[in-house]
Order: structure tokens, then sequence, then C-alpha cells
């Protein structure tokens, strides 16, 4: 009933009467009372005259469900949306959820992670209302091999959602990080529950920096208010996130591969710069020279070798 | 308690007069009584003779976690066991206790399953007290793409174990069916919980029919028991898988996969096969000529060229 209020209120200009919104929504005066009360809660700014009605002022910064969910013309993508103020890690509750069933494109939100979670156990860094924390289930009918590709996908659709929202340019560095000018403005996680032959589903986990102010940023990293000095709506920014993801893994699932590599290519800080490459046990140094159809980098050592890496973390040399 | 004075017990041969139990346990004769009860109803046959004490007749046919810890010279697997009596999968337990942290070697071991997982959301028959029903959370430092070897490691020591145990040959075909005289008398699930560069952990999940009666086994399957005409010991058999997992799995730690795969070519029945091997969309046909280091079945298609396939489901052709 709040959401439908918001909806009725959002759409009038001026004042709406109390008795108007009551009549429309079949509730009584009273009731209607209430839920203005319950939304003030919520940091609606609703404004209250006699004889005139009521009025919105504003709405609060925050990422409500049915404020993301309304005019989001997606498919299936964040159709559901788990939402909290504050979790230790979005990650573990899609983790959780993706065991029990939900189904592919259930969204879980949060305003703040206590334990966000980067890669290989490291820390993503969430300060409460600044960015959005999301973990996004998907169930692709392809082997584990591919999932890699995944992290490409979504890579690329954070920069076009940035580029298309915010008319920022940013780049991706193998294989996770999304820059701008050169500081991490946000990383992907993807993680992967899966029987040998089979994904039973993957979840997309995206941190992304969007209103932090400098002194809320650590070292090396930035946020999309830094680059374009205003703040960012961050609801509609998570639906063009949302959008793009959808529309490049419909695309991927009917076409292949090769268009996401191709965009992927597009966006690539990484290609023919000088890396060092630390995975597992050994360090790789070379020339970026190109991405594989699984979503591996090729690194050309000076030996005149060439090898693929799978996963690890990428320095780009002077 | 109850564990103790079974141990108690099963070191005397004769009778046992109550005191002493009561005495070296440090409990009341009242007390002793109660476990004993206890026990009883866990199908423990006590009989107790007044003026002479108590003498175990016969021990239940059950996987008790203590009648399986003890003895068992691991170093870490099985040294934690969840039992149950009857759960829908051990799979899907033992997926929620690896994401709860448990440590690697934790078991998930159940008389019965309502829902036990095959293969691709096929269902694995879990007849009570008949088979052997385990989960294993293994926790190995390599990349997604070595998990496959995992299923290999498990077949292998399966096959080692029914040997060892039973006396009886078995052969494994790819990539995870273990079978006696052609027909199944084991299934291995293996799942995975991964980031992309690394494994978070994965379930080892085993289905092998040990007592089942000619009428409680499923066609082309059959059982231990089939095959030998007599009852066999689960617990024991448990053990000598528990062992040999492990010991396989510290062997390929510790120097890679060659050894794991040499002896998988030893028990492989698909290997020399001309087979059809049915995948995601496709299905080729051809001979099954080498297993791979990774796992995958390499199959010499008619034409000549040599493909790998990574998962699947294989009909050895006549």
């Amino acid at each position: 009933m709040n959401e439908r209020i918001i909806e009725f209120l959002k759409k009038k200009d001026g004042y709406v009467s109390g008795d108007a919104i009551a009549q429309r929504l079949g509730i009584t005066r009273q009731g209607l009372w209430k839920h203005i009360q319950e939304l003030k809660e919520l940091g609606y700014d609703i404004v209250a005259v006699p004889h005139l009605g009521y009025k919105i002022e504003s709405i609060p910064d925050r990422l409500f469900p049915f404020e993301v969910t309304r005019d989001l013309d997606t498919k299936f993508t964040g159709k559901k949306i788990h939402y909290y103020e504050a979790v230790p890690s979005t990650m573990d509750l899609a983790m959780e959820l993706g065991m029990k069933g939900s189904p592919e494109g259930t969204v879980v939100l949060a305003e703040t992670q206590t334990k966000g979670k980067g890669r290989l156990g490291r820390i993503w860094f969430s300060p409460k209302y600044k960015g959005i924390y999301l973990s996004l289930i998907l169930r692709p009918k392809f082997s584990p091999q591919r999932t890699p590709l995944l992290t490409l996908l979504s890579a690329v659709s954070i920069c076009e959602a940035i580029k298309e929202h915010c008319g920022i340019d940013s780049q991706i560095k193998w294989p996770n990080d999304i820059l701008i000018h050169n500081k991490k403005v946000a990383g992907i996680l993807t993680e992967l529950n899966a029987e040998m032959d089979e994904v039973n589903f993957v979840i997309i986990g995206i941190g992304l920096n969007v209103n932090n102010e400098k002194k809320s940023l650590i070292s090396g990293s930035t946020s999309l208010r830094e680059a374009r000095e205003e703040e960012i709506s961050r609801v509609a920014l998570l639906q063009e996130i949302l959008r793009r993801i959808e529309a490049n893994y419909i695309h991927f699932e009917q076409k292949g591969p090769k268009v996401i590599i191709d965009k992927w290519r597009e966006y690539s800080v990484t290609l023919g710069k000088r890396v060092k490459v630390y995975s597992h046990r050994e360090h790789i140094e070379g020339q970026a020279v190109n991405i594989d159809i699984d979503g591996g980098l090729m690194v050309r050592k000076d030996s005149g070798l060439t090898v693929k890496v799978m996963a690890g973390d990428v320095v780009h040399c002077r």
C-alpha cells in the first residue's frame, strides 16, 4: 500500500487531498495517515497542508525494491529483490537463496555490508547509502568451464551502464576491475555452484562506488561522484546495470561469447599492456596480447611463448 | 558415555559385572542401567544376567559415528561425522555445512535419503540400512578446472576399498559409475562451490549399494551382497573408503594427478571401447582412446579427429 501511495503522489504535481487518495486506494483517512507516517519514517519527505492535502517534497536516496522494480523493463533480472539495510555479505545470502531454488534474476541488495566480499577472501569496503552492493543469481545452461565469461559480461554491462547513465568512460582491467582514470570504481566477484557437467547457479556480485566522497574512498579507488562531481541517482543507475546485464546475457545465450568478448576488448585497459600476472603459485610477466574465447588472458612472454591465464591478479607495468 | 560402555563391553569376551563397569567409568549402577536401555534402543543386543552382569550379543548394522571413527586412522577424513537416520539428501546438508565453514574431511552420513541426488537432477535410490550414502567436504587448494579429477580420485578409491574389503573386482565407467559385472554398484556426484580463481570447497557424494537384496535394486544395478553372496560390514567398508580417499587425495596434492590417472586407467572399463557420449546439446561417437591429465575423455571419431569430452553420459557400444 505504501508503494501505491508513493506512486499516486508522484504522478501528481501539486497537493492531493487525503480524501482523493483514500477513496482511490480504498482505504480510510485514518489508514492513509498511518501509511504516510510509515513513509516518512522510510525517509520520504511528505508535506501535509490542511484543506490542500499531501505532497511529496523529496524521496530518500534508498534502493527500495519498489523504486527499483518500477519501470524496470527486464524479463527476469531484478524482478525479485531481497533488500536489506545492512548485511554481512550479499554473496552469502544469494548463495543460500540459490540453494533454496530462487529463480534466475533474483537480486540481493544491501545499503551496506559489514563483510562485503572481494576476490580471494578480500573485503569490499561498503559504506552505507554510498554504493551499489548487489548479488544476482543466474542459472545459465552451460558447463562450469564457461562461467569466467560471465565475469567479463558483467564488467562490460557495468561500463555500458556507467556510460549511459553518467556519461563517463570507464575501462576494464582483466579480469574483474572497473577503472576510471586508472582508479578502481567497481569490482565483480563471481561464485559458482556446480556439478561437474552443469552449472546449478552462478552468483554475480557487484560492488560499485557511486556517491562516495573522497574521504570514504580507500587508496587507489574512486567513485562516480568523484568523476562527475555531482550526486548520482543510484536507483536509476542500478536499473540500467540490471537492464544491460540481462540484454548481454540473453545475447550471449543465443549467439555465444563472441559479441561479449568483442565488447570486452573495446573497454579493456589491459590488452596491449606489459603485465605481471600473479596466480596460485607462480607469476607470469609479458605482453597482454589477447583475450581467449573462454575469457582467459593470453600473455606473450619474453621468450616468445604465449600462455593463457584463467585467473590471477594483474599488475600493469609502466 | 554410551560409546565408552560399548567399547568396554566389546573388549571383554564374557559377562562383565555392572559394578565393574560402573566403577571403571565413574557412574552409578542406576546411571549404567539407563545407558544400557538407551543402547538397547539403538539396537545393541545387550544381555543382563543376575550375578553375572552384562554382555553384548550383537551390534546393530548402523553407521553410528562412534563406530565409524573408532580405529579410523585418517588425518582428517571422517574425523567429524554428521549422522542421520533419514535426510532428503546428504549433498544439500554438506553444502550448507561447507558454506558455514565446516573443515575439510567433514562427512554427512545417512541411513536413507528420500531425495538422494544423482547427476543432473537424477535420483539415487537409497533404501534404508542397505547402502552407504555419504557426502564428504574437501577444500583443495587448486583452481576449479581441476575438480573433475576429484571424481576420478573418488572412483579409484572406491574400487580399491571394494577390492580390499570384499575381494571383489570392480570397474569404472567414465566419469563416475562403478560397475561390477557391467552393473552399477556405486555412483559419485561431485559438487563445487568456487570463485573463478579458487575452489572454496568440493562435496564428494557417494552412493554405494552394499547389502541390497535383488528386490531392492533397480534395473541395471547390483550390490556388493549380490556379488559376494553374503552380508558386508558397512562400517568397516566405509572406513576403508575414507582411508583410501584420504591417501589418494594427499598423494594427489603432493605429487599431482598422474598417479590417480594411471590408477584410473587400470580400473577403466571405458578405455578402448567404442562409445557414444551424450553431452549438453550434441552427441559424439567414436573410440575412447585415453583419459587426459585434467580428467577429460579423449574420443577418436571415425573421421580420425580426436576430441576431448569433459562431461556427459557414456554408452558403451557393442
